[in-house]
């Protein structure tokens, strides 16, 4: 599989193209481009709203990133973040039927990025954010949500907490247990991780634990915290438990990582609660495999891989979600719609069992499923 | 023509869209994103250059605009410049083979454009500039150039510039004058005039006038004047004539417009020399219409119009000029390359001829040619 896309990067070069829509001919020529082109410009000159009826604006996103938080690699920069966002992009079509463009930045400071962007957001009907490090990108995010008038969504963030959220739906479904009284430990206060814990108590979770490097995440830990951290030790923990992922496992329902690989081992499974629910997502090697997941007493297990049962995948939300965004001009992706993408994707199992609790990540009825949602 | 633009625009949305080089499937999946991907991005991580060889950057250049001198319409925006940016980037595609991605700015600040396109560099491999208005997109480029290891090139100037020389060789065969000998006087001193002049010093021109809305550009007139129409006192008009644009005509060999529409009459025309070469580019009317210039005097006529003989249409260069650029890993297009380039262009006619300078524009063979001079 490595050294396979290394060959396919050799000879292709790019895995995407740009193609004309119409036949370039001597007559279609003067209407593709001057003198005819003039009388586009001249309509949206007049009204700059037209842009995203008569433009590529009608159906093309930017997939933007600086490089710093790529797949499991960390900060390797834009170049090298290029061939990730490439990837997305044809999902982004393949998918979706959205044209995406893939952009990487060579500045990794928040405000050039802010800056920058607001400058690109002429040319895209939407803005797909991708692989920026937190907390930068919770800044990033929320400032261009309230400074453009395109939507902004950064994958990382929005993309994995809807997919984990409709995983859990049908996973509660099968172990006949209620969000409202189930205790959840989320190892990874990254983007993934931030976003998870805050739409699973939009949705009605009232116990999470959450962990960063230094164990348990609570109110008054010393070091370790940024603005982000400092919103989740206040919504998260209610009863201020303190110590390592063993102590937060200990009576848990369910267990979410998006964190380091091989971090957890049976015994700390065994701690949890009868029919777990164990999502170990770090990628490509998970916090516990899960052969052992289920050696420990977890009931269900998922992981972002598509060698295992349960595969976890963005791929799920973000092609159907900008599909969705793009057709009804929607400005502000919300909580509401998050859950509601949630809803659809967990839906599409009619009778979800702990082997079978999400649909295949290349499942065709999913985008529009998904882009169903923001019908207005 | 017009109307059929905007119809066009109204039922496509943009021009052109995003393709995927390669089928997805379950089995390729893994391989085009992760966890197959990570292999490439580790190989550039480690070697950054190895991203113009396996990524989109081998193929794909930005056509970037600030929207501030589109067309004939002037600094109408960014928005209103992407129809114009789009069809660029299908003439790309459609003759080059090169994937073209327009970029339209919401800024119009030289600095922080000159920024923008640096922290947008490790995307592309190379950069076309468009519709960027004089003096500012002067400074734009050899800030970019100086700075940037990706070829830049602002078409308006160079790509105008290398067709004009082009269709001038073949004209002088025509008439048998010698460049060191003729007077040529060039209306308009916007970004294509000042590259005209200078690609024709640089080609052995000794004798150019040349004259902005003020009248003729001489070293001691007073006002008006930024630092290129300074270099262009500096290094035309050798016998520092002042006037109008009849002074200048009087005794002119060559008339060169790239200003505005119906400037010119059948009189002024007729005070040039014998076998008068007259390119009335000034889009989408001309200087003076050919039958007018005919009238006056003029032997040879050219314009930017494709409804009369002898266009002379910037898409004979850019397309080319970047298919040879990317395959040769050149990194500044240099006065010697352009001047390849309109050789190259003109050797098209084998027997150039008053109805016949300039090969047609959508002429498949042009591209390929154009290519072939940065072969190394």
């Amino acid at each position: 599989m490595k050294s396979e896309s290394l060959k396919l990067s050799k000879k292709l070069g790019g895995k995407i193209e740009i193609r004309s829509k119409v036949k370039l001919t001597k007559k279609t020529l003067p209407i593709l481009y001057t003198p005819g082109v003039a009388e586009v410009s001249r309509a949206i000159a007049k009204d700059k709203k037209l842009s995203k009826l008569y433009t590529m604006r009608k159906n093309t996103v930017a997939v933007i990133s600086d490089g710093s938080a790529v797949l499991g690699l960390g900060n390797i920069g834009p170049e090298a973040a290029l061939p990730v966002m490439e990837g997305k992009a044809l999902l982004f079509k393949e998918l979706g039927g959205v044209d995406a463009i893939p952009i990487v930045l060579a500045t990794q400071d928040t405000e050039e990025i802010i800056k920058t962007i607001k400058y690109l957001a002429p040319t895209f009907g939407g803005i797909n954010l991708e692989d920026i490090c937190a907390p930068r990108c919770f800044e990033i995010e929320e400032r261009l949500k309230k400074e453009l008038d395109i939507p902004v969504f950064h994958d990382d963030q929005h993309g994995t907490a809807i997919v984990v959220l409709a995983g859990l739906i049908n996973a509660l479904k099968v172990v006949k247990k209620n969000i409202f009284q189930i205790k959840i430990v989320i190892s990874g206060s990254g983007a993934a991780g931030v976003a998870i814990a805050k739409l699973l108590i939009k949705y009605g979770a009232k116990n999470i634990i959450m962990l960063d490097r230094m164990g348990i995440i609570y109110k008054e830990r010393d070091g370790g915290f940024n603005d982000s951290k400092m919103e989740i030790a206040r919504i998260t923990n209610p009863e201020n438990v303190r110590g390592n992922i063993r102590d937060a496992l200990t009576g848990a329902d369910v267990f979410i990582g998006v964190s380091a690989p091989n971090i957890l081992t049976e015994e700390d499974i065994s701690k949890m609660n009868k029919y777990a629910i164990v999502f170990a997502m770090a990628n490509p090697i998970p916090e516990i495999i899960p052969e052992r997941a289920k050696a420990g007493g977890a009931f269900i297990v998922a992981t972002g891989r598509s060698d295992y049962a349960n595969q976890i995948n963005n791929v799920m939300a973000f092609p159907g979600i900008f599909r969705g965004v793009l057709d009804n001009n929607i400005k502000i992706i919300t909580d509401q719609h998050k859950i509601k993408v949630a809803l659809a994707i967990a839906s599409l199992i009619k009778n979800p069992n702990r082997g079978k609790i999400i649909p295949e990540a290349l499942d065709r009825r999913v985008a529009k499923k998904v882009a169903s949602v923001f019908r207005k």
